[in-house]
């Protein structure tokens, strides 16, 4: 990307082993993720520009001496950061924090270094031609995104949830919130495709109105007081106030949308007052990957339904197009 | 008050039973509470005024029809909030949130009428005399606002804390920590008279200085890392952003100082790219009381230690400006 709306695909030296601890990987499917989106709206014109991608799945290639758990051939799942998997934050749990680790930005390629490979990594027992290749991709960032608004709000049976946002991380929030028993789930969003197929994976309400029309409607369908939990998937200003409008006293706003703000209300008349905890961040966590990997498997879910267009490596600028457009909800890459 | 640094003691008409859920409680032990001073600082002149005061123990004296459980001549703790107790928030324990409650702003007085009296008033075996009493009245507000920190910020024995603010309720947070299990429990605060008494509730490391130098101790005291949970017990923007610089990555910054600002960071650089959760807020919750009330009675912590100075109702005055004066760290008003 050389800047807003900008995107180019170039040839660049194939990625090699640099550290012992590195992988090589062949992409075998990549994508485009809506916060891709914030820089193609943003990101000033820049001479050098910047590799693109944080999510993939593909097979090993190369291992450098040091790993230990992966060999040339294997199917893996990255999830969009890397970690050594045994350091202090990491055995919390919390790997998107490693003291080794970072995140990806040069996915949508034909092939990938991986860093402290034996720790990002998860291996997956499919081919490159498996039927799952799109859902088992989810597991590398909008499923476990997802899984991580719900979890870090700690949806349960008896939770009420609001999902903020009809894109790829908010119709998969909302399977994850179903997948933790909620039963209420009401779903933000006004592109009707999109929110049927969030009906689909779980929402029981769909509120299209925004603003304080929406946050009305939403007070309306629990009673006047909103919900438990809020699953903010956004990231936009508009989302984090809509959260604020719709979330219970004593809930949980847990924001999974990369914030494209720095300041916002959390005095007395918006978090304090009613004891709303606000929560969320990256989750690219590996125990997710682990945790949500036999239910794709295994067909319970089928997250892999979010991608409604594919292109070739080639086509990459138009995947951003369509999806910036709205046209595509999200974009899968092949190279 | 009627405007900053201008507090009165004037002759109201004494306060009578208005609803049948109310009672009428004689004020055996009120006191200034640290959120007190916000208006004493920043309350624009009146003529009118206001009453002040939330914390109160006292005795029944005269009840409504419909109250079931007080008769006249009960010794009752006041948490400063009143809430029916059996709303669908104070099922949930989150009294401050009843539907049929409110918070008292009278009881810098010689008497208060409390409505719902039922769900409010919890009674204490003692006599007007005890020696208890200071404990006691500590679990109208500052006891159990402190705990309300530790407990939302989930403390236990495996978590490390830091407390910022030395006033009374950050001193009983850090009594909180200790009784839920807390081994390193650090506390930021610049008055040794204060801090010294904090190091005899259970902090194990004093850290006097402030902004980044204070940040820069506690990161060295925790092996760069931080804490797990933040108890922000000031409400000032210094200690937000003092409370960000020192909590861990994935912790919990609990925040029970009313905040004095409504917009605060909270995006990728300050909350969200290190999974921090913001949490907190009023903390008048009647199962507080009814689980710190047994090791009060008991002696196994002492709470009332806080107050250092005793005033009568006429010199109320006074009592405001010794603690805004720092001269003294809580005033006890005894009518």
């Amino acid at each position: 990307m050389y800047g807003a709306g900008d995107v180019r695909v170039e040839k660049l030296p194939d990625p090699t082993i640099q550290a012992p601890t590195d992988a090589v990987v062949r992409v075998v499917r990549a994508c485009v993720c809506g916060s891709d989106l914030h820089p193609y709206h943003s990101m000033p014109a820049s001479e050098q520009g910047r590799t693109m991608g944080h999510e993939f799945v593909g097979v090993v290639e190369e291992i450098g001496s040091e790993v230990a758990n992966l060999k040339r051939g294997d199917f893996v799942i990255a999830p969009f950061a890397w970690f050594d998997n045994t350091c202090e934050f990491c055995r919390d749990g919390l790997t998107t924090s490693c003291l080794h680790g970072g995140f990806f930005s040069e996915t949508q390629a034909e092939a990938v270094r991986v860093p402290q490979a034996d720790g990002t990594l998860v291996k997956a027992p499919v081919g490159e031609d498996s039927a799952l290749l799109p859902s088992l991709l989810t597991l590398s960032d909008v499923l476990i995104t997802g899984h991580h608004a719900a979890a870090t709000a700690g949806v349960n049976p008896r939770t009420s949830v609001t999902v903020v946002g009809d894109g790829a991380v908010g119709l998969l929030a909302v399977m994850a919130a179903k997948r933790l028993g909620a039963e209420q789930i009401i779903l933000m969003g006004r592109h009707q495709a999109r929110t049927d197929l969030g009906r689909e994976f779980g929402a029981t309400d769909v509120v299209a109105e925004r603003g304080d029309e929406g946050i009305a409607k939403v007070l309306e369908l629990t009673g006047g007081h909103g919900t438990h939990t809020v699953l903010e998937c956004v990231g936009h200003m508009p989302a984090y106030e809509q959260s604020v409008g719709v979330v219970r006293a004593g809930g949980v706003i847990s924001r999974v949308g990369v914030p494209q703000y720095e300041e916002a209300p959390v005095g007395f008349g918006s978090l304090f007052g009613r004891n709303i905890t606000l929560t969320g961040g990256p989750g690219a966590q590996r125990k997710y990957v682990e945790e949500l990997l036999p239910d794709v498997l295994e067909g319970r879910i089928e997250p892999g339904r979010v991608f409604d267009r594919t292109v070739g490596l080639d086509e990459t600028p138009e995947g951003y197009r369509a999806m910036d457009q709205r046209e595509a909800l999200k974009v899968l890459v092949r190279p």
